[in-house]
């Protein structure tokens, strides 16, 4: 186990008819704010006009800033920076699902600054203070509630980078899972491909021998999304599935998985995002497939690699085997088949890329792997490990 | 699944050579600083001097006051509190094991009131205000280093009452897992125990039929703790163990593990504080054999208890029996084994208490039932429950 700071200061706000808190929770930090939000479905579920009358009543006065995309871009960020600035915005508030939250912390950031909000993302500067920023979430998924991170996409050099700083984790996020009962089964599905992936990165990717404890975490949580997805498409409002699931993401990405693991990386989520910069696949449609070929390639790397996810087979999937190689191709195929059952894409072909694409895919890593540490993740490694998912 | 509120803004700083940062991370609180430590093993193990000279360096000012016992009393509290109103004491610093870190919580906020101390443990009043606490953990165990509780005794009344207020949980706790190096067999086992209870009072005592989250997450650090305990006591040196159980005493009672499962409430931890109380018993000690008379009695309750028993006997003990009551004995029998092969007692006599012992336990829990929200522990209930652990 290795050395670690936790500091995590967000407040969470979690249940039924708790949307109308949000104009006490944001009263401390202003009285003007911007009201950032989607395409329009917080407009059809209900969720707006609950938002901005309870930010009404605690005398909060709104600017609104629409039209986040389900990977938010740029050129709109800018735009909501440039509007926090000309209209003197105390506080952010983001009302959606992660896309919303994400593009929110960097109009947070970008708001108190001259520096060009992007260098950020390109670690070529760290914001040295931030708006604050107030949540609603309404799709449980990346876990952008509860921490400092954020994913945009430059669409004029297609780079889709993440980048984490204490100072942009919401105040206070309220997760009201009444508000998921309207999330589609596609994204559902992605959506519990996403906060398996988070849990699984740190898992497979730390070496150190001594994380019982963050794998029982994991392993845990992990069991847990696999249990409750199939429910949730089935019955999209059954509320104990979909409370179980939101908390599970929240607590998915909040950084208590990591902590003791020492180094630790996200390749999957370096091969995700550009599958989603090339072709605006979904984000956990990506790491689905990614995992695909992902796993078996990590799997040939070593021993030690082999041995853990025959551990996950056991403690998660729940079989044994006696040989590894065959725990491991099982381990593989079972989580194949759960991806496939709740219709979440194993194959490039899955969303019509093909080999050209793949090509395409692996260039893009090689140009962003510097800025995710992950200098190996070079073009030819990308290739063998998507071949292994055509 | 339940609405909650979560919000935990202590900072945790973990790891080997950790202790040279606590000037660092108290120098934004103050200029003088109460510094608050037990019986002296801090000074046979190094501590000690690695704390003061970190505080000195930040150019800290220290006024010390040792002498917190085992199971921290109130008179020694007030004259903590009396010491720092008359210093003009700006921060607390805690160097211990929970009961010093418990004892300083109840002086942060004694010496921001002219209100006597011992009336936020019986909730006659609640804190308004609390000096800033930064801890060093040297006894893992209690998960005070994390959350707002306290527990203190009233030696002159015989009462042992707990509380918690968000305002006293410490701005920065520090964990180093080799200060736990020198921490005796007996407490390495009772610390074990506190650990497990903590996370099973929830577990066992909600009626909420959906926390399958909260579920995985509790059998998952309970699974952890039993697997490194024997480790601990075999190897006390042994950094991976106890690196391992320090942090998940942390996760046990930081208050993630009882979010959404609902009302619950704390059975062993009241009849134990009857028993420590009393008898001077160490708390981790008094809650082995209080679970061992209270598993069997909430197994008889109803056949809910029954299979909640049995899914902890399939998840942590990891065997499954066809029918109920057969896993229920044996889990309990598991779990009281493991008692055992650690050496903390299962049965009253094993602390020398006898059948007029064992009422008067029943009489201290009836007198202070209703501080803890328990008034359904009459003395017969009790009677019975630790009649099953004769």
């Amino acid at each position: 186990m290795q050395n670690f700071t936790f500091h995590n200061t967000t407040k969470i706000i979690f249940g039924q008819d708790t949307i109308g808190q949000l104009g006490q929770e944001a009263k401390p930090y202003g009285r003007k704010a911007l009201f950032i939000y989607g395409q329009g479905a917080i407009k059809r579920n209900g969720v707006y006009d609950q938002a901005v009358a309870s930010l009404k009543a605690a005398g909060i006065e709104i600017v609104e800033f629409p039209g986040v995309r389900a990977n938010p871009v740029l050129s709109h960020t800018r735009d909501g920076i440039a509007l926090a600035k000309s209209q003197n915005i105390d506080l952010v508030v983001a009302v959606g699902g992660g896309s919303v939250i994400d593009e929110a912390k960097a109009v947070c950031a970008g708001a108190c600054t001259d520096t060009d909000v992007w260098q950020f993302y390109t670690r070529e500067s760290a914001p040295a203070k931030a708006l604050p920023l107030i949540a609603v979430l309404t799709v449980a998924a990346t876990g952008t509630e509860m921490n400092g991170g954020t994913v945009i996409m430059n669409e004029a050099t297609k780079e889709k980078y993440g980048c984490g700083y204490p100072l942009l984790a919401p105040k206070v996020s309220i997760l009201d899972p009444t508000t998921t009962f309207t999330v589609g089964p596609e994204y559902t599905a992605y959506a519990a491909v996403d906060a398996a992936t988070h849990l699984l990165e740190s898992y497979f990717t730390s070496t150190d021998p001594n994380t019982l404890l963050q794998d029982r975490y994991v392993e845990g949580i992990v069991r847990t999304i696999m249990d409750v997805t199939e429910t949730m498409l089935k019955s999209p409002d059954n509320y104990a599935a979909r409370a179980t699931f939101m908390w599970a993401a929240t607590l998915a990405w909040n950084s208590i998985a990591p902590c003791g693991v020492g180094p630790w990386s996200t390749p999957n989520h370096l091969i995700g995002h550009s599958m989603s910069a090339l072709f605006d696949t979904p984000h956990g449609a990506s790491l689905s497939i990614s995992l695909s070929g992902w796993l078996p390639w990590y799997a040939e790397q070593s021993e030690a690699n082999a041995r853990k996810l025959e551990q996950f087979g056991k403690e998660v999937i729940g079989f044994t085997w006696r040989d590894t190689q065959r725990a491991v191709e099982e381990t593989i195929s079972s989580l194949r088949a759960w991806f496939r059952r709740i219709k979440s894409p194993t194959r490039l072909a899955g969303i019509n890329v093909d080999d050209a694409g793949l090509v395409q895919v692996a260039e893009n890593v090689e140009m962003c792997n510097v800025h995710w540490g992950l200098p190996d993740y070079t073009k030819d490694r990308v290739i063998r490990i998507l071949k292994k998912c055509i």
